[in-house]
């Protein structure tokens, strides 16, 4: 009979995974394993401090809901979704656009905007233009490379967090032109704290951090042949731009909108112009990092 | 503008998460946050494995109900209840009898049972004695001492697995007498394997793991003054005694029925004698480990 000790337990665990027949699992839950193992030996994790992790994880798993993921906004908020998006970036073979957080409000059944159109259910609320092109790591504009858009209102708030999610405004899915080129209509975003009502909403609290992230647009943009690009464009006059609590900023990702910008396609209101650049798709597996909750809370 | 890098973001998180006030939680976060950052930098996560593993957590937190507490079963077969377990007992000032793991099946309303008395609903079906002693470090009877014990039937069920938890079985609290002895009958438990047909279960079948427990009886012994104890005694013949999917056995919890023991309270049926040791209490908060699912999903 193997006889278990704190130094011996973690081989035991590696011994009895070592069964598992997926290379890339077996790799993953082996670190994962030795990770977990050291953490809870460096910090000496008492019986208390376990039990009260599971009733923290489980509150995190039942704060998910179709409109809402909450172990997103855990992992966002540990820096972990930025670290993952760090790498991913780095491991293009061409230089795209900086990536940055898909955020736990995504949704995947955003309506059709035309180029010039506007993403919000008002359209006469539309007060800032966003334009731009979307091209290849040479600058070539990619003829109809599909844009998604998502943000906040002007108060600070998602479809997703008004009326339970029951009208969809301020997303659009944006097709480019021939030229790669687009333009759409919205209000600028306000900044928000993430959402506060939920455990990772009490860590953040009892952190003493002020869980702001600074106002921004969320992109998912996406073309044949290129790797899927999710990001964000950040205000530069935010208050929280220096300090945003799941650390998706990024210097080439900060904007300012131009009151008077003379190449603008839409004239009478203040414009944001960015050009988003695509890379390559290598063969390592699918780009596609979409995260709709209601994916998430259905998959197999 | 602080420009996040793969190596550079974690320094970022921990300056955040620094204003914590209370001491512990900073310390323990910080080194999660350090050791999960090394985790996936170590296997180059990507943004699928990312989205996978949000996905399965989300799985394991909707899993959890008053009957079922799967992220106790994710951290049995990853090994981390064991190892905290096992720095738990050799943080206590006297040696004790060895911990055992705690189990998702523990319930905290379990009826009173008198020495002598069975655990059964239907007493009818008691064959087989546990007696014994709960004693000090220096082998001296603790008068009252108070025993929770818990098994699965002759099926390998507990009864929470059957008709919804409707029915207490299985189950007693016990105190022991003037000179802490008890005698309590019951039946043999079967080994089981653990919830298959959850997230959990799902990631032991693709570790090609049998998920099997060695057939059990859990222990959970308390008086004042004295660390509480959670531990088990395992069955010598099981065919996994060796192979524990989640870790709990040791070699001074093996025990196995003797056929007639003359010493045991009552003859006619096989007995199994056990004493246990309870180490005093030291200052160091509270040794509760108890972890009945309703309170944890009601934790606050």
């Amino acid at each position: 009979m193997q006889d278990l000790t704190v130094e011996t337990v973690t081989d035991a665990v590696l011994d009895q995974m070592a069964t598992t027949k997926d290379a890339r699992l077996r790799e993953v839950m082996a670190s994962l394993v030795r990770h977990m193992h050291d953490f809870a030996r460096d910090v000496r994790l008492t019986p208390d401090e376990w039990l009260t992790a599971i009733g923290f994880l489980t509150k995190v798993g039942q704060a998910c809901t179709p409109a809402r993921q909450e172990f997103i906004l855990l992992a966002d908020v540990l820096g972990l979704s930025a670290l993952v998006n760090l790498m991913h970036d780095r491991e293009a073979t061409e230089l795209g656009t900086t990536s940055s957080l898909l955020g736990p409000f995504y949704r995947d059944d955003a309506p059709e905007v035309p180029i010039g159109g506007s993403i919000l259910a008002d359209a006469k609320r539309a007060e800032l233009l966003l334009y731009g092109r979307v091209t290849d790591a040479d600058g070539r504009g990619i003829p109809g490379a599909f844009i998604q858009l998502w943000q906040t209102n002007a108060e600070g708030w998602y479809d997703l967090q008004v009326d339970g999610g029951a009208n969809m405004d301020m997303r659009g899915n944006v097709h480019c032109d021939a030229e790669g080129r687009f333009h759409v209509r919205t209000v600028r975003p306000l900044g928000y704290t993430i959402p506060m009502d939920g455990p990772v909403g009490d860590l953040v609290h009892r952190q003493g951090r002020h869980g702001c992230r600074p106002a921004h647009v969320h992109f998912l943009i996406g073309a044949p042949g290129y790797r899927e690009l999710v990001t964000a464009l950040y205000f530069s006059d935010d208050p929280h731009i220096d300090s945003d609590t799941v650390f998706g900023v990024s210097a080439p990702l900060v904007i300012a909108p131009v009151a008077n910008d003379p190449d603008a396609p839409v004239q009478g209101m203040p414009a944001v112009r960015y050009d988003f650049t695509l890379a390559r798709a290598t063969g390592s597996g699918s780009n596609r990092v979409g995260a709709d909750p209601k994916h998430i809370l259905a998959a197999e």
